[in-house]
Formats: structure tokens, C-alpha cells, sequence
């Protein structure tokens, strides 16, 4: 049982205001969340089943006739749905988080490609998470079952089947999103033409975990947390602040904080001696913070880096590249020097697991660090554009 | 007016007990933390004058007749005076932070030198912090003043005075204590022969701030904070724990984290599927968060990263050349290669910034992150201890 509602967000329209956004030739302009509720039961790697359960997603572009050009960008950790475009014709409205990567004659380009996004679960950005209603009525919290990348694709591919599409042109993302389109050529090995791996590892390190530990105890320690069942009362949100501010750092190089702040002082001349915030730094730290936890649930975020935590494509096979043995999708990996959250080498270990493949390789030099897939726009385009039109 | 006070411990040591630790000719033993009380004002950079103000120290090794032979150790954000040695005949007792640096025939040995090292002021163990009792009669709290790397040295200048060394043969410190050995470099030229400055910055990047910063929102955040006061009530220690696990990431590298756990889980076989910690790293991190804040004051953690987070040793000066300029001391500088909190290109800024002046700078290649200038107990004695016998 499958049911697709279209929200079109026209609460969100004044019909008395005309178009205030300049008109943008490469923009997929005014988008709509859609949300697919499947009433079938969804099995976890836990053992434990999901059922039922809602993926919100969005769509740019058409789908052929074929139905042969559908690309599935994947999110990252703190990511949704929302790749592309508005939701409004408010010119203050933000596009969604990889606007510049999405639209006609971008490096996913919207002439030739229907792009596909969809809410990770666990998330809470319309999927099914632990923030949403469990059959009884209350909200799930910590009852929700731990879920892992293998089952977010598990959910994302009952998507593709009502979408009809049997095979992905092409399944892409960076960081987490990367995980989750490792994760599909390995368990739909049919459904996958091209994986495209940006700014990931195939599996989570030490360090890695260890930043994410860090993010979960801050949110343990906020007594607003009360052990996730906060729903209906204060939201933990300095804990999920700290949590955001430390993943942040690592989203970032030493030289881009250096660059973008160095030692300024936010608003004085003078050192003021206190404990207020006065370094730019620090003011940008406390802004994302205070930016995230006005979007972002906090067990989500325990579940969604618990599934990041647990991502290790080899894991219960003798090597990675058992692992990889029914692989038949080409890949692109890209990492990029200045990322210190998933590195060349981990990305290279990807790479070398993936023996007599079609596998393109590119190291970018770059300074963002980890944002740098985000943020290194027209090396992007190049790599990823001239790859799809290589295909 | 001045006192020093000795505290011998004497209720630790059992007359009954043999002494069950076996003999170690390069150990400096048992040794006594000692108390400077120093009635006189200290005035401090932010414009507050801090009075009274107390030290606490140890020294280990004999003052020559000339007063020639002192070495001031200054330790790190979550170090004491306790650099080696024992308190008490315990064979279980660890030893101090540094044991395995000062000793008989150790890198600072305590044949030929007289080793000294107080807590800073800011600190917990026994220095005057905002733990301690305000001429009030109440705990200082945030009523204590914000102190910078320049008060803590100037406070160790009056504990000189008192001590009668005119001239210190090395000032020594990794971290935070290079910071302190530099400041003291620039203070007071005349009083400082040389300066060890290992693992160290001359001043805090954007990327340095914000993980302290970190450290501190999480102490904020704590609902046992309450502001600072929370003196004879329950201690914000979750959030403390946090910071610590924060500032322990950025001790060690990656390959230290990969190498000691990786993936490890630290009971079970198998993934639980839950929230509890299971990989060994997450185990650790807690481990080191709860042994962390039995020993360490929440507030004392807020004012000693803010102090680090004020150190430039360059802050008002056209260049960190110019505010160098009447230096005399020589220098060993020392950075290590996997070490991404203090990095060497942090350390090469000093060196460049000393023109003409007695500089050895040693780049050592080490895998064990900012912790290798206590880890590499080899190099560190060849370079340390061999550089100290050719001044």
C-alpha cells in the first residue's frame, strides 16, 4: 500500500506578490516536497522491522521515456530532500543545499537528467524518523529502531520501484551521501549504472567515530534531552549545538577557518577579557549552532551519525574487496587534499577494493576541506559534469 | 609578604607499609608539592589586580651554589606542578605527567639541574583559580579575573624572586607550557638563558580557538554549571567531560586513534544496535572524560583555554618580529609532523620571526599527533637532553 501526496506549499504563496526573485536561467526555480508513505514493512539490519514509514523527496528535471536518466543524489548528515531551488517566491528564502550543483546546464544538469533527493530515515525532514508518530500515537524517540546506511537505501529503493525506475543512471553524493551510493551498487548491483563517491570513505574510522561520540554526549548531557523523550517540551538545543560546532569544525580546513577568520574579534577593537564570544570564530561557531538546532531534530542526529558510525562496506567479509566482488557499476571517487574528515587515503582504500572496474580516480587540490565538495563549484562541474557526459 | 609553606603529604605515608615500589635509580622518588603564598598585588593585562595569589610547585634536584642550574617546566592546559615522581609509597600511585623527562641522567637531569614547576594561576592544584576561596571567604566562581599566559608567567616571576634565581638556565614547556617559556622569553630577557619550545604555537589559530571555544559551550551547557557557582553543589561534570574528549581528539592523530582502536568494539562481537558505547574508541573517550573531571575544575578548564585562546605572542606589535625584538634568549624549537592541534608550520612562524638569533629548530617525524612530545620519550631525551648539555 503506497500512497504519493503532493505538498505543493501553496500556503507559502501570495498571489498579490509577484516574482521577486530575478528571473535565473540555470535555476530549477519554485520545487515541491512530495511525500511516498509505503504501508509495507521495511526490515532493519537490527532485525527490528519499520512499518509504516514516509520518505519525503523532490524531483528536478523529467524522466525520459526510457526512464533511463534518473540520477539519485544522496545526503549528507545534516542534509534533505530539498537539493535544489524554492519552496517560495520569497526572495529571502534560501535555495536548497547543493543549488549550484542542480538545474539546467549545471553539473547535474536538469536538460538531460531527472534528479532525485530523498530524506534519509532517521532523519526529520519529512522521512520517518524519531521525531515522527509511531502507530501508537506517540512520537517514537529513542523507541525508534537504530537504522544503518544499508537501510536507508533499502527505503530509498522501494522509492525507486513506484518511480518506476528500474535502473539509476547514476547514484551520487558526497560525505554521507557517498556511503549511501557505495552502499547501492553493492546491494543493487542491477539498479546501478554509475556511482558517483565525493568527500567519503568506505568506512568510518576511529577518529571519525570519535567526533561523532563526542556530538551524541553533548546532546546526552543537555538536561532538556531526558533521554529523547522531549517532544512537546524544550528541545535539547544546547547540547545539539555543541554537537553541530564540533561536526563543523570538521566540515572545515585550519586554512579555511584562518582564511575566513583568523584572530578578528567579532565586535570590539580590544580584547574584553570575559567569557562572552568576541573572536569571529567563535560568533560563527555559536551562529551554526544556533542556525541548526532551529532545523535539525536531536535524536536525528544520534541516529543519522549511529548509522554513519556503523557504515563499513567490508564489514563481515573477508576484504573489501570480497566485499565489492558483485560491483558492476562504474565509479568516479573524488577526494580532495584539505579534507581531514574523509581522506584521499580513505578514499583510496575504496579505489584499490575495486580491482578491474571502471573506476575514475581524481584527488582535487583544494582548501576548504571537507566543504570543499561543496564549495569548489567549477572544479565540480568539470569533474562531475564531463563524467556524466563521458557515460 | 611572602610564605612558603611545605606540604609533606605525611598522612599518605604508612610507617607499616615497606616501600612496595621497586627501587628506581632514575626516579626522582617521592617528592612533596609545595605552596608559595604571596601576599602582594598581581596586577594582571585585562587591568584587575589579583591579591593574595598562592602558587603550588615542586622542584626535584639541587640548586647550585651559583643559582646557575634551574630549569622552569611549565606545563599544559590540563597539566599541574606535578611533573615526576610519587606523593605517597603506593605502588599503584602513577607517577607525575613528565616522569619519564625528569630524572637522574632523564632529559632534564636531575644530576645537573634543579627542576622546578608550579601550577599556573587559573589552575586547579593548588594555585590560586576560581576554585579557590576569595578574600570574601567565598569561591571566587567567574569572579575571577581572566588571566592571560603573560599573568600565569608573571606570577612564576615573583615564585623566582623567592626562590633566588635571578637567571633560569632553560625555560621548558610543550603546548601550553611553550607558550609560557616564550612569553617568559619576551618578559623577562634578562632572566631567561634559553627556551625549550616543543609542540607549541606562538599563537592561536582560528582553528585553536574553536575547539576551545567547543570545550567551553559544552561546560555552559551543563545544567550543573549555574553560571560558575557551583561550588558545594554537584560539579557540571558531563559537559567538562565533553570538553575534554573534545580537546583529547586533537591530542592524538589519526593514525594514533586508527592504530590503538579502529573499529575495535570493546565487549561485544557483535554491533548492538544501540546508543550505548561500543567501539573501544567511544570507550576511551569516556574513560577519559570521567577520569578527567575528578581531577579538574570546570571553571579552571574555561579560564586556562581562554587564556591559550589570548595567546599572540605578536598582539600589538607591526609584526611578531618586532615584538621579539629584544629577546635574547636562545632557542630549540621543536614541532612534530602528525601533530594537527600546535602544527609545524605554528612553529616555523616563531622561528622566522627570530632573525639572528641562537635558533635550533627540529621538525620530528612522529605519528602519535600533538601527545608526541610526551610519547617520544627517545627523541625527545636525544634532542632535549643533548641540546641542554651543549648550551
Amino acid at each position: 500500500m503506497v500512497a504519493l501526496i503532493q505538498n505543493d506549499f501553496s500556503d507559502f504563496n501570495d498571489a498579490d506578490e509577484p516574482n521577486l526573485r530575478p528571473y535565473q536561467p540555470d535555476s530549477v526555480g519554485i520545487v515541491v516536497k512530495k511525500f511516498a508513505h509505503f504501508d509495507l514493512p521495511l526490515p532493519l539490519q537490527s532485525g527490528a522491522v519499520l512499518r509504516p514509514f514516509t520518505l519525503a523527496y523532490e524531483t528536478y528535471g523529467t524522466l525520459n521515456a526510457e526512464r533511463s536518466n534518473a540520477i539519485l543524489i544522496c545526503h549528507a548528515l545534516s542534509g534533505d530532500s530539498h537539493v535544489a531551488g524554492y519552496y517560495t517566491q520569497n526572495p529571502h528564502e534560501a535555495p536548497g543545499w547543493w543549488d549550484e550543483a542542480v538545474g539546467p546546464g549545471k553539473m547535474f544538469d536538469t536538460n538531460r537528467f531527472f534528479v532525485i533527493c530523498a530524506n534519509v530515515i532517521g532523519g526529520c525532514q519529512g522521512s520517518t524518523g524519531p521525531s515522527s508518530v509511531a502507530p501508537d500515537g506517540k512520537p517514537y524517540g529513542l523507541r525508534f529502531p537504530v537504522v544503518t546506511i544499508a537501510d536507508m537505501v533499502h527505503a530509498q529503493r522501494h522509492l525507486m520501484d513506484i518511480l518506476g525506475i528500474d535502473r539509476l543512471f547514476a547514484v551520487a553524493g558526497g560525505s554521507m551521501g557517498g556511503m549511501q551510493a557505495l552502499q547501492w551498487a553493492v546491494d543493487y548491483p542491477e539498479r546501478v549504472n554509475s556511482v558517483l563517491f565525493l568527500a567519503s570513505t568506505p568506512r568510518s574510522s576511529a577518529q571519525n567515530i570519535a567526533f561523532n561520540e563526542i556530538g551524541r554526549q553533548a546532546i546526552y548531557a543537555d538536561k532538556n534531552w531526558r533521554g529523547g523523550d522531549y517532544y512537546g517540551h524544550t528541545a535539547p538545543a544546547a547540547g545539539l549545538a555543541v554537537a553541530r560546532m564540533v561536526g563543523h569544525i570538521t566540515y572545515m580546513s585550519e586554512y579555511s577557518l584562518e582564511t575566513k577568520f583568523s584572530r578578528r574579534l567579532q565586535t570590539h577593537d580590544q580584547i574584553g577579557y570575559t567569557f562572552a564570544p568576541e573572536f569571529a570564530v567563535e560568533s560563527y561557531l555559536q551562529h551554526q549552532g544556533e542556525k541548526f538546532v532551529q532545523r535539525f531534530d536531536a535524536n536525528s542526529y544520534l541516529y543519522v551519525t549511529k548509522a554513519i558510525d556503523y557504515f563499513d562496506i567490508g564489514a563481515g567479509h573477508p576484504s573489501m574487496t570480497d566485499a565489492l566482488r558483485h560491483v558492476t557499476a562504474k565509479f568516479l571517487v573524488i577526494s580532495f587534499s584539505s579534507d581531514w574528515l574523509y581522506t584521499a587515503a580513505q578514499a583510496r582504500e575504496l579505489v584499490e577494493a575495486l580491482p578491474g572496474r571502471e573506476v575514475e580516480y581524481e584527488h582535487v587540490t583544494a582548501s576548504f576541506g571537507h566543504d570543499s565538495f561543496l564549495v569548489e563549484v567549477e572544479t565540480m562541474t568539470h569533474l562531475v559534469g564531463g563524467y556524466l557526459n563521458r557515460l
